[in-house]
């Protein structure tokens, strides 16, 4: 499944997009209980299939299985049948997948070439670091240029969301606290990233944290393991590797992770960016405003922002 | 005034110890209310004097305020009274001061003699990292020891809570941002810290991040930059310096760190530690499973945590 993240009247929903349109899952929820009869069919639709993400999340398969059974009502219905909860996809204000994650945690020097292009040497421990809330960006929300600096760097990356509570998870069974997968965007404020021995500073800067455009459930990603991960710079292909190719797995980072703190249902890990960053270019080849920058991974699709003043 | 958060029924709320009890700042309002003759006085409560600590701090001065006008209408009351929204100080379960802050923003090297102990270059620019979520604990809450490694250390801290949302505030503006202070210990799993170039894995073990005991207002502690600073192990002091003498004050802090993000009520930075910590005692001083850790600061009080098996 597909799943994206909206507004409506300030409430986070979620949605899959479906014959051109957007389905509210949990009003399409509401809509086959109503059907069936069911009485507080309202109440009953928010427990079974809960309308924002973290509560898609924590409850786990149910929820999933809850949430196939509705697109399966949903398409048999007719457009007209379908109008109280299918929306113009152009109406709706895209938010993120996981608009409000509990924890970002990137992983650094993950592929071996940005690894040689950086100067740096290939690391047997990962290297992980936070972004922190207000980094978290919508797909086609504009980024701001920092004010403060002109090294405004990107960084294409696949995330795995976490979808089930977990400490110390073995490698084996890392799969299994896998909600899915995202494509995610390591927007970076170079010098400010270098000038202290912490990076942090140079990688919290509001809205530096695309991520999008869906939310793809596991089971449509068997392998992570073998996507394509791309990143166009206004139509210049600037980053173009393999998943195949990171330095430290999936399972190995999510059982690493596990190992320092509980992951949550709506937890971010970001495996790394391959070679191809701004700065290692000559000349360096950094953003601009004005710039439309895009991530693409196989069998997620494409994360699409604009860079505007700031 | 000095505020504490607690939890009743699963729910988050904020209180004040008054006369040797907990008053709920919010079942206070309620009742000062229904006493005037409001109608639906608890929905009314909840809109003036929010239960929890992120709805208190996003109101403003404004609940503040209605908070300061609470405890008067209680002060004015018999115990018998003040029954429906006094509670015992033994039968709350005590939260942090801000159960669930947006950001825990750190600062490193920030005392003269922390950084000559730890054999560093005073910094020039302030070096800033992140605690994660996990790691926010309650006063009195036990710290895990970790499973990985014996290097458990303190560091005792100042931490500024912000009042204000905020972008680019300017240094001498920074004090209007504020909404109080409360005592931080930084605990530290030292080799994780440093086995890599990014401290986060060494920063964000579950429940390192001890906070309290309460939010003190910042009208009661007009010059942040004068308070003693202690910590104990087990009744050895062992830090013992005075705010004064930090690198960045904490203005300049508030200032910097708005030009990367946006500040938000309930954000915390946690000013860095001085002097004393463990690693860099001889031998090494790092805590075991049984020992108590002590944060004190004048103004604040005490913030006590035990270590127990992880």
């Amino acid at each position: 499944m597909r799943i994206l993240s909206f507004l409506t009247n300030h409430n986070e929903r979620l949605g899959v997009e479906f014959d051109g349109r957007i389905i509210d899952l949990n009003l399409a929820c509401q809509a086959m209980l109503q059907r069936r009869g069911e009485p507080a069919a309202d109440r009953l639709a928010d427990a079974l299939l809960p309308a924002d993400a973290l509560g898609f999340l924590r409850g786990g398969d149910r929820v999933l299985q809850q949430a196939q059974d509705v697109l399966s009502f949903v398409a048999e219905r007719t457009p007209e049948e379908r109008s109280d909860y299918a929306m113009d996809v152009k109406q709706v204000q895209r938010l993120a997948p996981i608009p409000h994650p509990g924890k970002i945690v990137c992983v650094g020097r993950n592929y071996h070439d940005h690894v040689s292009e950086m100067k740096r040497e290939v690391p047997t421990i990962p290297v992980i670091f936070a972004k922190l809330p207000n980094t978290v960006c919508a797909p086609e929300e504009d980024v701001p240029f920092p004010r403060v600096s002109d090294q405004f760097d990107y960084e294409a990356e696949l995330a795995v969301v976490i979808g089930r509570q977990g400490r110390y998870i073995e490698e084996h069974e890392a799969p299994d606290y896998v909600a899915g997968y995202t494509a995610f965007n390591d927007i970076t404020v170079r010098d400010w990233q270098h000038r202290t021995p912490q990076w942090l500073q140079g990688k919290s800067f509001d809205k530096t944290c695309p991520m999008g455009p869906v939310l793809v459930t596991k089971d449509e990603i068997p392998n992570p393991n073998e996507l394509d991960i791309k990143l166009w710079l206004n139509g210049e292909l600037r980053q173009n590797d393999n998943t195949s190719r990171l330095i430290f797995s999936i399972p190995y980072l999510i059982s690493f992770v596990s190992q320092i703190m509980t992951l949550e249902p709506g937890d971010i890990i970001a495996t790394g960016t391959p070679g191809g960053v701004g700065v290692a270019m000559e000349p360096k080849g950094f953003m601009k405003v004005g710039d439309r920058v895009k991530v693409e991974i196989e069998k997620i699709g494409a994360l699409v922002n604009g860079i505007v003043e700031g």
